[in-house]
């Protein structure tokens, strides 16, 4: 990563965790169930939606520091997600730790994620700086992603069942579940920072086209990471037999028999290490790596493009880097 | 029930209803989803808060069809905690149908919940006649009702594992569990409907005083009742080793020997419905059930004379009468 986006990302982090920090008391009770709410939260991540909200707040001439308790709601939106997800998915590792249902069991995970969710509206609901109807469309926005998420999180969930998902209802799907909420985050910045309307809405397609390549790059890494670099166990999308861009790809391209073997393992929890290498060398030589690569590509193009009225500004060159970053990252 | 109370709880469920359902598309994708997230709003139930929430805002002189989203939003508030807690509790029965877990699977219920979560808020986004700061009110106030409700599913929870629970700490749970609702949409009624703020108080100590008295009726009924008319599994609160009212009052009564017995089918899900029974013999003589249903009475006692300084009104007799079955239901 780019030392100036490193340096900016550390920053906006600092600011973001002490704000989402802020949202609770000390010591509350019960402490237990506090903790496991806070667990995912404490465990970091890269704050990238909080950073894509001040940045779109900033590109539109907005103050940064108006826009921090928003900034915050989305982080905590995207953690409940999280906590709900790893249940849905039997995960067990993230962002490097063991999952709140891992720690506390999965109905005290469940309702760590219902207080997560609460709190983001409560986030909002506290801001002071903005006008009651400013915060009408703010809630609206948040509001109507979580929506679209929880779809979004259906069909992922209904795709896991089926072998024919075309890429098509993969990009619908990864709108619903990642991009919706990195969109929503840029639009909310951008509406608090003063735009106008085109503004918000090009700051809000930008990170649409950004979420899209970044979830891509995603099941990229999700399939060729080890482990220790991804923070979640190896192979784990082929186990859950997840429909990504990749492994749509490759059965599409496959002959009969190289499909068959592909789908002996898609969906097989008990697949060893060995035969999940196996099926991701057959992806390699499909060229499905490539094609979802290039796909990034196109998007992150099509994201910078949104970029190019908007007048020279560090914040600008902070969303470019950001675009870069996307498309070559390596975990 | 009072034949006017059952009607005019009849004329709110038909209104509620379709309030409901006109939050909901035709067809909406992916289908399943949004049937299973349907399933309990479907099956019925009395719609109590919304109820609250129409006559609060009457009694303090507004008209009920400028609340109905709201109160239509407090009952997805009350929906989505079902379908959570009943994947926590493992219900395999609510409303007398299938719980969604059971029939969908514990992933989809998740996000079901969430989804009818989420449309509490949209509900409420979507109203029109009301103004921005009062809409942020609303939200503000059933939005910390949540928060309070994922404290009381947490310490319900806890509770499971402790023997020591005090009357002090079961009321507080109860308080937040359920009362805590009642009280939010007794008071987004008054608040809409234009009363003073000492009313919305007013009507709220009435909702949190019936609401922790129909807590108790239920955990007395919870008991008492066979499975037909209670609608879910005889004796699962025993089962489940729930720390109600009555449990409390029986094991501080009790002698060392009996106080053994009931401790060793509390909690204990494999206990057969004879062995439930003898426990339920066991409480009853200890006088735990008066002593829980005295404790309702006196509550629905404080509940009343909050109403007191209202004037004569038909909402204000439908309040008390609420009050009075309360006390009385069988089921």
């Amino acid at each position: 990563m780019n030392r100036a986006l490193l340096h900016e990302l550390e920053l906006v982090s600092k600011e973001v965790n002490s704000t989402l920090n802020s949202m609770f008391g000390i010591e509350q009770e019960p402490q237990i169930f506090y903790k496991a709410s806070k667990h995912l939260i404490d465990a970091g991540g890269k704050r990238l939606r909080p950073f894509l909200t001040l940045k779109a707040c900033e590109i539109v001439g907005g103050k940064s520091d108006e826009v921090l308790q928003i900034a915050a709601s989305i982080e905590f939106i995207h953690t409940f997600t999280l906590v709900h997800d790893d249940i849905m998915d039997s995960d067990y590792i993230r962002r490097g730790v063991p999952t709140v249902h891992v720690l506390w069991g999965i109905p005290l995970a469940i309702i760590a994620g219902d207080l997560l969710f609460a709190k983001a509206y409560e986030t909002i609901l506290r801001t002071k700086q903005s006008s009651s109807s400013q915060l009408l469309k703010v809630l609206s926005t948040v509001n109507n992603a979580t929506l679209n998420i929880c779809e979004g999180q259906a069909l992922d969930l209904l795709f896991e069942k089926r072998r024919d998902v075309t890429e098509k209802e993969y990009l619908e799907m990864i709108y619903k579940k990642t991009a919706v909420l990195l969109e929503a985050a840029a639009k909310v910045g951008a509406l608090i920072g003063g735009g106008t309307s085109d503004q918000i809405k090009k700051i809000g397609d930008f990170a649409h086209y950004s979420g899209l390549a970044f979830q891509i790059i995603d099941d990229v890494l999700g399939l060729k990471s080890c482990e220790e670099t991804l923070g979640k166990p190896f192979g784990s999308d082929i186990r859950e037999g997840k429909n990504t861009i990749v492994l749509i790809h490759a059965l599409a391209k496959a002959d009969i028999k190289v499909r068959e073997q592909i789908l002996s393992i898609m969906g097989n929890r008990k697949a060893k290490s060995d035969q999940i290498s196996k099926v991701i060398q057959m992806i390699d030589l499909l060229g499905s790596f490539d094609y979802a690569i290039k796909k990034a590509e196109i998007l992150i193009e099509k994201a910078k493009k949104e970029l190019v009225l908007f007048p020279p500004s560090q914040s600008k060159d902070m969303l470019i880097d950001l675009c870069n970053y996307i498309i070559s990252r390596k975990y």
